[in-house]
Order: structure tokens, then C-alpha cells, then sequence
């Protein structure tokens, strides 16, 4: 059993600025079970008002640094700002992670930027599922900015980018090989797409090879009226940071005038009920149908007596 | 609603050689719907006796090159064998996908070869949920063999290519970059690595970091009893080809001589009827909690009245 904890104490301390009790939070709903959950609920009600950046790219495109000017950005305007990296938590990338960090490091010592790593944990299927748990908490405790940057372009990295209000994908020059299985999933979620490293050769046909596929497209809003803009950077020299940050607050001004945000972030939340609602009456069918049945009729689809279907049918008859 | 369509006929015909057929019951399956399970139910109750082999890495490893030269082994040997190559279906990715099937192009003449593409389908989550049902349809067929090889190496892929019997992952010299965000799935699900296009430099580097990596792991198997073994190939000159189809048979031993092979099976069974099972329920609470008053819930949860977590409790109460 998970310990007893007061969420509404430990959220109302994390919004007081208590970057312990904000860490424990994060760590409680890394964790998952019963603790979690009652964070998780509790955020929900308090929380709302977050904005959220998703920043996705392979491994290597730019994008620690290219946050880490976002982050200067919101600091400018003096707004608080968390940061989320999510990492493939595989023990072989650990280099890789450690140096953006170290990049990330120059904000360390600014109270108003909170910076977490999580993993996505170790199996298939183990997506990063309490990244939306840690954003609500990051929310609840009063970040009006939430930047999730994810490494990689797999799947379940531009799941959880894309669940951002505003999705920023960057690519590099030539970046056709480092995305070419999901270059269709990342057309889907950009909102606005950065040619990082643009002073290097080929930006020029990157950019017509990107604008090539949005003419195709219907954009990340699929309803047509927002055309992804694409802004070219080399952010180790901070050139471009200016303009991905106006295009993001252009996009989230459009997204606002539009009713589109508030559209979009219920979209999300149903989509989190029906996920929960399924979890929920699989685990009442496994516990109704009981484990001796369902191991006789999964025999016998094994032994070719049954098909999977039928055998699904016959353990809802009996639940 | 689908045609009406008598699987049992199809797949005798199917059986007999027909290759016309064997084309319209996949697109069936690929389709869905009522006809696509009818196959589905029929083809299962007639198969069990093909086995499969998954081939997956990042786009240009060698892949289509290595699954041509397991045909001809299979070939040489007199048996039939099928390839699925599942694509992903970005419609940008074109190019390399005619490319690899004109590699294959060596059997198409040969009738004991039967070569097939399968889209992912255009979106996220949208999976290939229709390759398993392929499966099914070409064991019914009567195929002993059934490569399935799967452009890519994000989470779908690997996911496919991991429920083969044996699972080959095909990396190149110097391969981090290109696979560095699912590393670790690879390392999961591979039962024989082969190091490709072994006459670059790195491939004396590549296959220590190999073999560094699965003395850490436990191995695909899972039990310690298998530990992958590291092919080196050039591809292109059949260099590697005939070690890479000893370890196949190798594994295949390993697994009938252990009971893993039955195991294994029995498991992914068992993870679909489950699969089947949820998507049921959810189909049944759906309709009994009527569109109405999960709307209503969803609003409550998106104005913070309600948690995700309580609307699902609610939505289960009144189903």
C-alpha cells in the first residue's frame, strides 16, 4: 500500500513555492497506485489554467536548446515556467540525456523555472503515462507555462507532444532518414515546425520538402485554418529563438479567438474518461470471469477449438 | 455493410493456390468489418502450423536485401513461404517502400513465394491492426512460413515484428543514432541480431556494444535460457546469409525443444482475447451510458467540476 498523503496540503505548499514538496508530488505520480491517483484528482480540480508547449525532433535535433530559449523568453516576461523532459529511460541513452541537461543547466539557479526529467519506462506498452499526471501537477501549482520536450520521434514521444496545446517539431537540414517511419505522425501533431542548424547545407530544400507536405495536409488543427508556420534557427547562436516564440504566441492567439483551445482541451479529457472507463470495466471482467475461466477458454483458442472472438463472447456471457 | 462472403470457401480456394483469392481475402482483413472478422474466426480455426519470422530495423538497414535471401533458403529447402512487408503509410515515404519491393522483385516469378505490402494506416494509433489477421489468413493458406518485415523502428513496428516466433533486428555499423530512442525495445524483442553492411568501419565497435548490452539484459525470452545471438552480414553479396538462417533454425529448435514455442503462442493469444474483451465492453458501455450523459460528464470535467476519474466511476454507476 502506498503511504497516506494529503494532496491538497502538498499542492497548496508546491504552489507556495515549495520545489520539495513539488518534486515529491511528480515522484508520487511517477510512482502510480492509490497516492497518485488521489494527487492526480485532486490537481485536476485545481488546476486549468497551464499552458502547454510540446517540443519534439530526433535525438541531436536541438531541442534542449531551443527550450532553453523558450524558457529565456517567458522569463523575460516574467512568467514562471516548468519544464518536463521526457526520456526514453533505456540505461543505454544516459549520455545523450546528461548532456541536455547540462545545456538546460544555465536556468538551475532561477527560482522561477522548474526543470524535471521522467522516464518513459523501461517496457513496450509502458508509455510515459504519468507525463499528464505531472503536467496537472505542474498546473495546479500555479506554472502558467508547462514545456514538455520529449526525445525522439517514436510513437509514444509524439503522443505526448502532440497532446500539447501547442506542438512544436523541429527538424534539421536532411532530416529525411532521422524521421522517415513517422514523418506522417509529426505532419499531424506540428503546429509549427523549426528547421533548426539552418546555416548548415540543405535548409533551403528542407524547407520546400516541409511546405511541400503541408500544402498536402490539413494542418495539426485538421479543420484547415491553421497552416503551420516554419521558422528556421540555429539556436546555439540563439538566431530565430524571436520568431519561434512569436509564431507560438500567434498560434496560441489563434487558438483562443478560435474556441479552439477550449475545444481541443475537452477533446483530451474525454478521451482521458473513455481510457479510464476501459481500464476500469477490464478489470471488472477479469475479476467477474475469474482467472480459471478465462485460462480453459484461452486453451482452448490455443488448441484451435475456438476463436479469440467467440472466446471474448463467452467470457461477457458469464460475467 | 460488407458483402456477404463465405471465408470457408475462400480460404480452401486460397489453400488450393489461388492466388487471386489469397490477394482478396487480406484486402478483406485489411478492410474490417463483418467480413474481415468471419475471416478472421475461420482462418484461426484452421491454422496453428505456419512459423513466423519478424525482420525489423531503421529504414535502409538491409532488411528487404536479408528477408530476399531467407527466401531463397526457404526455397532451396522446397518450402513455401510468404512476406508481409508492413509500411508505414505516409504517403512521403513512397520512394523507399518501390525500392524495396523491386529488391523482391528476384521471387516474383516464383509461385511458391507470395509477397504482399501492408499500410499502417494514416494515424496515430491507428495501427496495424490488421497484420495479425494477415497472419492468420496466410498460415490458414497453408504457408509453413510467414516473414513479416516491418520498416522502422518506432513502437508499432517493433511491436509487430516482437509477436513473430523468432525475431530478427537488423542493425548497421554505427547504428545508435538511427534507433537510439527504442533501443531498448529492440534489445526486448530481438531473438538474433544481425549487424548489416558489416564491411563499414564500426562494425567491430558496434557488435562489442552489442554484446555489452545483452549481457545486461535477460534476452527476448525473458527466462535467461536464450541469449541472441550477433550475425555479421553483407547483405547484398549473401555474405552472413547462411549463418543468419542457421540461428533462425537454431532459435526455432531452442524454442519447440524448450515448450517456449507453445508458450509464447498460448501468451499473445490469451493478450488478444483480452484486446477483443475490452473492446467489447467499452462498445457495451458506450451504448448503455448513451452519448448524453457522457457528454454532460465530459463538460463537468472540462469546466474542473469533476475529476477524469470520478466521470468514469459515474458513467460505470449507470451503465
Amino acid at each position: 500500500m502506498a503511504p497516506p498523503t494529503d494532496a491538497d496540503a502538498l499542492l497548496t505548499a508546491a504552489r507556495a513555492g515549495d520545489r520539495g514538496t513539488l518534486a515529491r508530488l511528480i515522484s508520487l505520480v511517477e510512482r502510480g497506485g492509490a497516492a497518485a491517483h488521489e494527487v492526480g484528482r485532486t490537481a485536476h480540480l485545481q488546476g486549468g489554467q497551464a499552458y502547454t508547449i510540446g517540443v519534439t525532433g530526433a535525438p541531436g535535433a536541438g531541442k534542449s536548446t531551443l527550450t532553453s530559449a523558450l524558457v529565456r523568453h517567458l522569463r523575460a516576461d516574467g512568467d514562471r515556467v516548468a519544464v518536463l523532459a521526457v526520456d526514453p529511460s533505456s540505461p543505454f541513452t544516459g549520455g545523450a540525456i546528461l548532456g541536455d541537461r547540462v545545456r538546460m543547466g544555465d536556468h538551475a539557479l532561477d527560482e522561477g523555472v522548474y526543470i524535471r526529467s521522467m522516464a518513459t519506462r523501461g517496457h513496450l506498452g509502458g508509455l510515459a503515462l504519468a507525463t499528464p499526471e505531472a503536467v496537472r501537477v505542474l498546473d495546479a501549482a500555479g506554472f502558467p507555462w508547462v514545456v514538455i520536450e520529449t526525445v525522439g520521434v517514436g510513437q509514444v514521444e509524439v503522443e505526448i507532444a502532440g497532446a500539447a496545446d501547442t506542438t512544436v517539431v523541429v527538424v534539421n537540414p536532411g532530416w529525411g532518414d532521422a524521421v522517415q517511419a513517422n514523418k506522417a505522425g509529426l505532419m499531424e501533431i506540428a503546429d509549427v515546425f523549426v528547421i533548426n542548424k539552418a546555416d548548415r547545407p540543405g535548409a533551403a530544400e528542407t524547407r520546400r520538402d516541409l511546405e511541400g507536405m503541408l500544402a498536402l495536409s490539413s494542418g495539426a488543427g485538421g479543420d484547415g485554418s491553421w497552416r503551420p508556420p516554419v521558422v528556421a534557427t540555429v539556436a546555439v547562436d540563439g538566431q530565430g529563438a524571436d520568431d519561434l516564440w512569436a509564431e507560438i504566441r500567434r498560434h496560441r492567439a489563434h487558438l483562443e479567438s478560435s474556441g479552439a483551445l477550449a475545444r481541443r482541451r475537452a477533446d483530451r479529457l474525454g478521451d482521458e474518461v473513455r481510457r479510464i472507463l476501459t481500464a476500469r470495466l477490464l478489470e471488472r471482467a477479469t475479476a467477474a470471469t475469474g482467472g480459471a475461466r478465462f485460462a480453459d477458454l484461452c486453451g482452448d483458442v490455443a488448441a484451435r477449438r475456438l476463436d479469440p472472438w467467440s472466446a471474448a463472447d463467452e467470457l461477457l456471457a458469464g460475467s
